[in-house]
């Protein structure tokens, strides 16, 4: 099961709201079905929903050309529509969500790499598509390199129980998953006794998708509701945690799915390591500070109701940020695809950064 | 509403796991239909389990009097066969569910003040009923005395925001609730702004139950799911936090739902106190370690499905505690009838103890 594919013409979703129940592919032929699976959480993951946004930019530049081309006016002229057209489908694909910064870093890199560069989208449009092409390749590679970089956290350990929180798998990115990348290595190797999923409230990622997808793959997975994590540290059941993340500002402050801030700081209080694995389009280079991550706040009802059933009286107040900010304190080290980050972070993030930008 | 009551002939039941949105309510004229209501979570709450089992020892005693007396045999013979069937019928009561240490000790009660002295279950009947009712009524007044207990933590405080887990209110007791017994005295004295209502998955008693109940009673309530209890703790929104507990031993320690633990550990993170409500009843004398208080582990269903909806695959293993333990180091203080305990608690609870051995 792939749950992003390009097929040249069209960008397959797998549905992943429906999830385990259902396996419902979506047909984007235009980006605004993109945007709204993306709004939708139909694909959600930071790696993902750059990878999704990078080829609803192809479906963006199509519709742009179209619509200028019939225009009777100068070529000039219509190079400048197209472009400004090309640039305002791609900032509503930007803005769909806010907390993620590999969504912004996606549609950035292609607009800046190849749109800025280019003489027309109509010229653009096959260098749109390989670059679109090239974030979903790269994503695949960066994965296996950080499940390498991940794994190597463990030398000579055996029957690792492993907690994880929401999905940073390979249905949240093209390859094998950042946080559960690093799983299926240890797996591999045989040094993996079991993954514990935390479900994830609101969505359940964790109970939906993780469970789902290491199941899947023959990986011995026990699901947990969000409250359990601290019962089963105290039992000893856990010996690392490894999260994914949405954004790392240059201090090692880790904006993830809600509940990572609370996980990170039980893991802390049972002495337990607190693992992050993001490539370094997580990192956001312009942000020093975790609390200037902008948090999405997502509609009540998904706190309020659960297929369907509603789960509290009508009336009342909600609260449902979709994500919240571990400080780097909190973090044990960073796996990334270039190896792994330790503190102090602002010194190995910046080296990160320094070894990026010679590429 | 009321959440049980004894009509003389049958205890009636709200049915807590239709809440919010039915009110069913459960005439129970078997001790068996009181034991299925328990362990079903029909009736929940410490020391409403207490109550309701009390209750459910007069229909145990009818009973044992009603099948005992149809056979021809001499009279003390009867008598002991009376005795030895109730006291089958109350240990059955007593063992539905392991952790709550009230339900215990309320049969406890019935059966030492009243069974062992009496001369026959038939001539206990009336006594029986007495006390199970004097348990009833001393539960609405422990309540009383414990807001304001808890209330004196917070002299001179306004614009509250407490923090809780579960329910420990009303639909929890035979009164006011514990730990919302004393929201409701501060939102009476004009201290409280709101509650924060952990949602308390698996089986949801804070979304049902608990914001249920405030907002029936007009107290601001915000729900948020278990794993966002960090991010407003971050946030700067939560000014105490005050839960209930199933048993607290001598030295402090507190079994209480699952995730109470996690609350405790975060809390401290914070500075925020942590302050547990419970009457005496839930003391546990006999135990010192919270690490011998036994653990519930209910069915995985539970955590699988919600609302008839499934939420994970099929297949995989389950965590699914219903209960765990906060140590003693993490209790600012316990609120109890007979004021605040403060720690070192092995010395303030022996107070307590002595004080209820002397009445």
């Amino acid at each position: 099961m792939k749950s992003i594919e390009w097929t040249g013409t069209e960008l397959v979703l797998l549905d992943q709201t429906k999830l385990p129940t259902e396996e419902v592919y979506i047909h984007c032929t235009d980006w605004r079905e993109v945007a709204e699976s993306i709004k939708m959480l139909r694909v959600r993951g930071a790696p993902a929903i750059g990878v999704a946004a990078a080829y609803g930019l192809i479906l963006a530049a199509k519709e742009a050309v179209a619509t200028v081309v019939k225009e009777a006016r100068p070529l000039e002229d219509q190079k400048v529509a197209e472009k400004s057209l090309f640039l305002e489908f791609a900032n509503a694909l930007r803005t769909t969500r806010p907390t993620a910064i590999n969504l912004a870093w996606a549609i950035d890199r292609v607009v800046t790499n190849i749109v800025v560069e280019a003489d027309s989208i109509t010229a653009a449009l096959p260098l749109i598509e390989a670059e679109a092409q090239a974030i979903d390749h790269e994503d695949v590679q960066l994965n296996t390199r950080m499940a390498k970089a991940g794994a190597s956290l463990f030398v000579g350990q055996k029957g690792l129980r492993i907690l994880t929180h929401c999905n940073a798998g390979a249905l949240a990115t093209a390859g094998l998953g950042t946080a559960l990348g690093v799983v299926r290595e240890l797996h591999k190797e045989g040094q993996l006794e079991r993954v514990y999923a935390d479900e994830t409230r609101p969505l359940l990622q964790g109970a939906r998708l993780t469970a789902f997808e290491l199941h899947e793959d023959g990986i011995p997975v026990t699901l947990l509701t969000d409250n359990m994590a601290a019962y089963a540290m105290g039992q000893g059941l856990i010996d690392a945690v490894i999260v994914g993340a949405d954004r790392i500002t240059t201090k090692g402050d880790v904006a993830n799915k809600i509940g990572t801030y609370g996980v990170a700081l039980l893991a802390k209080a049972h002495n337990i390591p607190f693992y992050v694995a993001a490539p370094y389009s997580t990192f956001d280079f312009t942000l020093a500070d975790g609390a200037d991550i902008p948090i999405e706040m997502r509609n009540p009802e998904e706190v309020m109701n659960f297929g369907g059933t509603q789960t509290a009286p009508k009336g009342i107040d909600i609260l449902n940020p979709a994500f919240d900010v571990t400080p780097h304190e909190l973090v044990t080290a960073i796996i990334t695809e270039e190896g792994v980050l330790a503190p102090p972070f602002t010194e190995s993030i910046g080296k990160l950064q320094k070894l990026i930008s010679e590429v």
